[in-house]
């Protein structure tokens, strides 16, 4: 079986999921990063959001086969829709995520590079979000030695063996050696620290607790979650910047919470290779630094009626709940809200046989495409 | 100050604590594994709890500051109330915790031994537990850099600022190298394989997160949590063993969230040495593993109402709660909820003044000895 195959060396002679899975880049430059990477992308479809001018052109380095897709593109394919679609913000990956044809995507920045593990191998990040995502999650109940689907791991004394199938892997995140992903204020006040620190873990966050899901370095079933990864209105015209990734973090585990995905975290790690300037990022963030102060108390305390079975009903519930909670924080979730909806609308239209095949609870569609 | 120091060398110059820590061992034979931890454990006092044949004489290597308590220790000492201490089984442990007088817990098995990290240090588990129980904890919210207060990790973007101060840490649950916890299946199907990951994280197991706590590797601070640190009735005279820490770790669990403690899980990590037979364990699990069925949910939905403000409080109104909804299960939870009071008075009657300034949430106590 091809998932199962070359958990030894760095660069699988068979690419595992090759044509199963497109690598969603946003851009505003010349992909030369992508030559390091060469060994482990090539053999895959990358999707190249270009971000900023449309006049401006993005070299690709040679042997790469790749779709590019810019602003003109974006308003010639969506129209009207393209509204949702973040401008001059890295959230405009997400339009990549709408286009794909695949069931997996794995969605990186260009300032990443391949990392090393402790032993001094190069780490083949794609193929480790590969393995977390074929690979069951374990939302109910923590598993001291992690995750137990892994070699030379298991489940652990006292876990339910009712528990222990596991449920279906709708996202894997992964972390970040070097410049660690901080907000403007720790980076501010830390300028000098960097992630050294190489954990050897893949865990399952559990139900009902959020975490911060950085948009960097992520893999997910598109299939499964595809329509929640929506990274909102940032950037351009907006009043609120680096928190797209967040956002869909919030939102995308809420629905795992409720339809029974898992979401995992820790490994793969790659090589983030320069901090963004901490003046410019506080001034993106500082309405979200205040703002998250309410959004996260109201993404733990959401429920979803038993009525949402698929991602795109959660997703349009969620929408409601927050125009009803979080439009008196700031009008600007008013218009959130609306791009929400039009997210989803723009997600059907693209994608319609996955719209009338989303799957419900614990059973997610096959590998319709 | 004393936390803070000698972070680099395996052996601090000056023992963390020294004063306000106990090491609690079960055992039924002589202590020679601790010459191997004498480095570490030597400036600190010994609590042993001597299971089984009362008569029989264990021995002590030389230099040890200790006190041994036999069965006929705890029948004098306990009275009637020593039914609720278990015989002919390492839960007798937590007549230790009772009995001690020092703010914080460490408690280890007698085939543990000091592991090394990879590097080849020895792992002072014992500093790295005392590291895990005077910082905080961030059971509220995942923060993916794992342990945000330990040195060059941090919060990460998206992390609320204000749940970054954290909660008070009541436990801190350490892991094995070697032989891994295991149950008697998995020991069974798996008897060859050994955990050789050194995973280099310490995590709070979010709020509302049910983990298998093994007593193993164990610290803990007794003015926080100590009352409901009672390993249950098990081994002679009982259907079930093996657990003990489990039963002990649910219900600490269930009442660290209701008053808004932490629980860590992670480093440090002991050498275990060897498998326990898989078939004796076996027949003292197999209740355990089909009642543990009905055991998870009752613990994942139980609520605590608010007047519960003192772990003492939490624990009896817990125990109510167990025999109204376990003692269907079987006779044997009615046994264990009138045992669990039993331990609840035998604990206030040793520990009169802890017992009238129990901490409420966010506020243990200070250091009142």
């Amino acid at each position: 079986m091809e998932n199962g195959s070359s958990s030894s060396s760095s660069v699988p002679s068979t690419p595992l999921l090759k044509d199963e899975l497109d690598i969603v880049i946003p851009t505003i430059r010349n992909l030369d990063f992508l030559e390091m990477w060469r060994p482990f992308f090539q053999p895959y479809h990358l999707i190249i959001i270009q971000d900023g001018d449309p006049s401006k052109i993005i070299r690709v380095p040679d042997g790469f086969d790749y779709e590019l897709y810019n602003r003109n593109d974006i308003n010639r394919i969506l129209g009207s829709k393209a509204s949702c679609i973040s401008f001059k913000d890295s959230a405009c990956r997400c339009f990549g995520y709408m286009i794909s044809k695949k069931k997996y995507i794995f969605t990186i920045d260009d300032d990443c590079f391949v990392a090393k593990d402790p032993s001094g191998k190069e780490i083949n990040a794609l193929e480790q979000h590969i393995k977390n995502l074929v690979s069951p999650s374990t939302p109910f109940f923590f598993n001291t030695l992690y995750d137990p689907y892994r070699e030379g791991a298991d489940f652990v004394r006292g876990y339910p063996f009712s528990l222990r199938e596991g449920v279906p892997t709708a996202v894997s995140h992964g972390l970040w050696l070097n410049i660690p992903d901080y907000d403007a204020p720790t980076q501010l006040v830390k300028p000098l620290e960097r992630n050294t620190r190489y954990v050897d873990a893949v865990l399952t966050v559990p139900k009902g607790t959020l975490f911060p899901m950085c948009g960097m370095n992520l893999a997910f079933d598109r299939e499964v979650i595809g329509p929640a990864m929506y990274f909102g209105l940032m950037g351009d015209g907006q009043p609120i910047g680096r928190y797209d990734d967040m956002w869909a973090g919030w939102c995308m585990k809420v629905i795992c919470d409720h339809l029974g995905f898992g979401v995992k975290t820790g490994l793969p790690y790659i090589w983030h290779s320069k901090a963004s300037n901490p003046f410019v990022n506080l001034k993106k963030e500082y309405k979200g630094i205040y703002w998250q102060e309410e959004l996260i108390p109201f993404f733990q305390t959401v429920t979803l009626p038993k009525e949402c079975t698929t991602v795109q009903k959660c997703y349009l519930e969620l929408s409601k709940q927050v125009k009803a909670k979080l439009g008196k924080v700031d009008d600007y979730f008013n218009k959130l809200t609306d791009a929400m909806v039009t997210w989803i609308e723009a997600w059907d239209e693209l994608n319609p046989s996955v719209n009338a095949g989303t799957a419900a609870a614990g059973k997610p569609n096959g590998s319709a495409k």
